[in-house]
């Protein structure tokens, strides 16, 4: 894009990017009733009454925690390469991660991922929150979406993630054929998530392919240590509005479609999550957050998929503690000022207070960047 | 304003702000006797020795702390909305507050302030502060002036405060009809000092209800997390700058009426009051630093009205200790050089060394930014 | 001077301002050997092997210890007003200072301090200084200067120093009549350093009094609490760099009078001194660096004068602990690499490695600004 | 270069430099498997499956783990000016050092290295690591290259290397002559790879006098002090991409010499390195990431040349700790996600995230600058 680029270097040039922390929205003339706020976001066919989606993660998403979430209004999403697919038994599983000692938490979390996946058990799990009469959605990995997709699709979902940490609409490979997401996007019948994505550019390959909406971030933001093992880091201000801006290219170059934006990784608090939806994004993928309800699977320990790559991990298994019910995480009462109990309340009162009453207007809130 | 703005991303900009701590005062080439510097500061009909009005929280004023700072050349505001108004014995339950462990301090708040106001204390407790011979001021929340304001003004004040986290010229509202502040100013006829205001917009507006001050900031500095809750900050130099330029445009365009700017928030040391005077205000509205004072309520405690929302704190009780007698936290003399008594010694002394006497001219005095 | 200013507000410009510690030095092309490297000083008549002057504070410099540094190669400066001449036993009274304990320090500084000065002991330790055959130096604040300046002279000094926070050459006060440095220095036989002063403006003015030297900052870097108290800072590269361009232009001005520009506050390790002289110091005057040494009177503790104001204490007796001898802070050997010791030694390194082996030609190094 | 420069006063002008650890990579539309991945990096004649240099410190380098490294792919440099060229018994001496009290450490370090260095140590070395079968490289400091280059040279090795903490094409002495590096280099038959420099033009006379390769930096960073000691610092990014410059210029210059660039401190993590190639380094030198391997002599204690200076010590012995086996540091597997473990598959990794599968590719790669 050539914005604020600078040289750093004889040899090399590069662009300031800003993180959730660094900015703040500000309020302008007018204010709000908090009451007159709609937090509603629908997305294809699905409307909900929260702009929250559930990262798919085991320490976050249980079939149960997922139908509660739903019920809640908003998307519960269940990692269909989890534990709950590979253990028919996954609550002993995790019962037993959540007691290991933290130096042997890794190497604990790569054996029993060792586990291969039971197509039955996506099957059943898939079918728990089907008859509870919420949305049903699961996410596979890229690499595995081949593999499984048709599992998945005959079992019945009603959005399809595929997320990974940095998924791209070429990927090449001189080892296997690798996932031509368009195609398989365009075969399929339900609306498909892909991401994250961190550029303008990636994204907007990526909303070529036929996806109804794109992960931004790398996911994992508090159990995530991709910087540090990988230097890769898409500070999320930034990558959210580079994001919007392909959105808002795309509809002008397809006569119309709309790609939602998804803010995936670093919303701790509900703060973050403000800021999310200020630099553009339409809804928040929560893993942290909501690992800290008293339903989350991770029974105060959270961690991704990264966290047991077999060689290379590239996150941890993190306390995150307990912070009350799903219900009173999303919606309160909150009983401490700490960003982590009552985010719609919170989203719903800064949104007031800025003097915007939609969440689509509310991207153009006015944000300051700060030092602290 | 468009001020300082930079392109954080492909579809937002955003304005840098700067914060108290992010600016020092520089001498110059001329310095002047601390003895010749005067900090008397005007408001209407009333004149006080000092720039210096205490926030109405019940941590920070009673009514005998009120005295006590009239009598010290300062302004006491009575928080009418607070523990004062609800409770004849406060001094109980303010024990109860400082006394209560801090895992559970929002939940005893958020319990205690359902009490109801009950007017007959609003009157008593402004007829205390009369008799003692000291000008009398109150403060209302918009929420609860329409309310209340009929008791204050019979009960009689001097100066009346309008103050929230946030107050508009402009509240809508499907629900109940707001308070329309340019007509409600117009009716009393005690000069009001509204806000917290933290742009130029936001202040030129209330600036045209006919408001003798304009509250900069959304107060609570040191007991507030209204950032980590709502992802809204306003960081103080630029809020005050900005509410001072449209102070001087709204002299202007009124032809003559000076309107003053008070700094409200994240002054907790003599420095910082310095860099506020600085940055533009015409006095200062003080939480933490009286809160350190022997004769403070809150009896080494702090909290703001934030703190006991129902359903969405968004501060907390903080310790702030003990720092001395209010005469000593103001006037001196210090026995510790941690910014926190003599405040207006180190005012007098500041002024001084950059070459002022004068609070008015001082807001031209040069400024650095440092990373430190 | 209007250089990297910015709009901080709507009514307000500030200027980026840089400390020690946001600067280092780099490397060129060409590579010296430390040998070939000269630190020789010279101020009026005075030749030193070392560019350093020691601060005129009590926990740094008894007339010993000013006599040890003096045999080193640098100039020891005796403050005047401190308890040297209050008290006839000193080392009683600063024993008593580095025993108290740390809450209650202040209260005792304040105390001690009010001891009347003698004029019989500022002739008697002047004279032991004298007799040891190392140029004589002592110091007084602006405020007394009128006062003892004759005793000063009378009993024979070979530089003198008028040191204060800030001063400047245009002191206004209705009190009492300020002192015209003009005038004193001119009628004064001996070279005059004159200082704090952080800006341009007031350097000019000071050096336009006559000056030797000019004092850059605000003095008692490690023990000053200047910024929290006064909200006063003056970063020391910008400081110095503006003083140097007004030593330049004086220069020109006064057709060919070269004035000293010594750095004054905030150097704690080598790399300190390194950056001050990089930006344009010819000299440093060392406090808490030279507090560190073994015969240091302050026993391991360092104070500055503005710590014992009674009443507005805007410094701290802080601990620096032992670093070793005053030749070993100095020349070295080193025996710890973190920047207390070999002081000099590390100056003559970097310059090497720079490729600079005069002191006005490392004035011209490049440097770079870091983050970190 | 003038790029970036910023007035940070009235007589001085600076640039923003940047570190490692202020850069992150990012991807963009095409994704890589990371099967597809080579790392192979080729110097004059040799070629190396990983783009690792080890750096030629006692505490990361023995004949013994130089053997290790060069059968895992890598290049290991012996300290030709090390204990293992002093001692015959270097074991105990290392044992020694790993169990001194952290006070005396330098002190012993100092004591240690003053023993003589024996020409026969140094032929016996290099034997050991020849008769392995892998490269044999060794190094020495400026100051004794041409005291020694003789023996090492008979002795035989494949690469040589001079390194310092800075080392310039022209040396000025008026004490000894100074070794000509361009005549040196022209003599010798074997490859020199020569630093560090940190600067445009310091890299290009090095690379004029023939070197095949030049060290960016100043090495030793986790256990250097020398910002603290002598103010010099020369921020990684901005260095590596200023002798990158370099680098091209002189390929031109030279009608097609490509003089390598290898990245030499403050590579503590995997994402450093990645960090380091993406400004434009060929290879990297590695310190602490190695001297934590089980295999290092010292035994997860750190320390390099500069720490054991006689007078000046400007480095430190800094704890390490233990991370695995040097091929678990290196190829993995790791088992924690510290980047510590498994280096050249989190390059691997980074690369093909970023879609790249070619080192020198990989400098071409986009970077974004962030506060954090």
């Amino acid at each position: 894009m050539g914005v604020n680029e600078l040289e750093i270097g004889g040899a090399k040039r590069a662009r300031e990017a800003y993180g959730l922390d660094d900015i703040a929205v500000i309020p302008s003339r007018r204010t709000r009733d908090p009451e007159d706020v709609s937090l509603e976001w629908s997305i294809d066919a699905f409307t909900f009454s929260m702009p929250v989606v559930a990262a798919p993660m085991d320490s976050v998403m249980s079939p149960e925690s997922a139908i509660t979430l739903g019920k809640l209004g908003g998307l519960g999403v269940l990692n269909l390469e989890g534990l709950w697919t590979r253990y028919a038994d996954a609550e002993k599983v995790l019962a037993e991660i959540s007691h290991v000692d933290p130096q042997v938490a890794t190497p604990l979390l790569q054996k029993l991922y060792q586990e291969p996946i039971k197509p039955e058990l996506i099957r059943q799990r898939l079918d728990e929150i089907r008859e509870a009469g919420v949305p049903v959605a699961g996410a596979l990995s890229p690499q595995r979406t081949r593999e499984f997709s048709d599992v998945v699709i005959s079992a019945g979902v009603d959005l399809f993630v595929i997320r990974g940490t940095t998924v791209s609409a070429e990927h090449v490979s001189s080892n296997r054929e690798p996932l031509n997401l368009k195609e398989f996007i365009y075969q399929l019948d339900v609306p498909v998530i892909v991401g994250g994505a961190a550029s303008y550019t990636a994204a907007l390959h990526l909303m070529r392919t036929g996806a109804a909406g794109v992960l931004v971030g790398f996911g994992g933001g508090a159990s995530s240590s991709t910087r540090l093992t990988l230097g890769i880091h898409a500070p999320m201000v930034t990558a959210i509005s580079d994001v919007a801006a392909a959105r808002r290219d795309y509809l002008d170059e397809s006569g119309g479609r709309y790609v939602h934006v998804l803010a995936d990784g670093g919303l701790g608090v509900s703060g973050n999550i403000v800021a999310a939806l200020a630099s553009g994004a339409d809804a928040v993928m929560l893993g942290s957050p909501l690992a800290r309800a008293k339903e989350a699977p991770g029974a105060g320990w959270h961690w991704g998929p990264e966290a047991h790559h077999p060689h290379l991990p590239r996150g941890n298994r993190v306390e995150v503690g307990s912070a009350g019910s799903l219900e009173e995480v999303l919606l309160g009462p909150a009983y401490l000022a700490d960003g982590k109990t009552n985010l719609m309340g919170a989203l719903r009162h800064s949104m007031a207070t800025c003097g915007y009453t939609e969440l689509k207007d509310f991207q153009k809130v006015d944000v300051v960047l700060t030092k602290h």
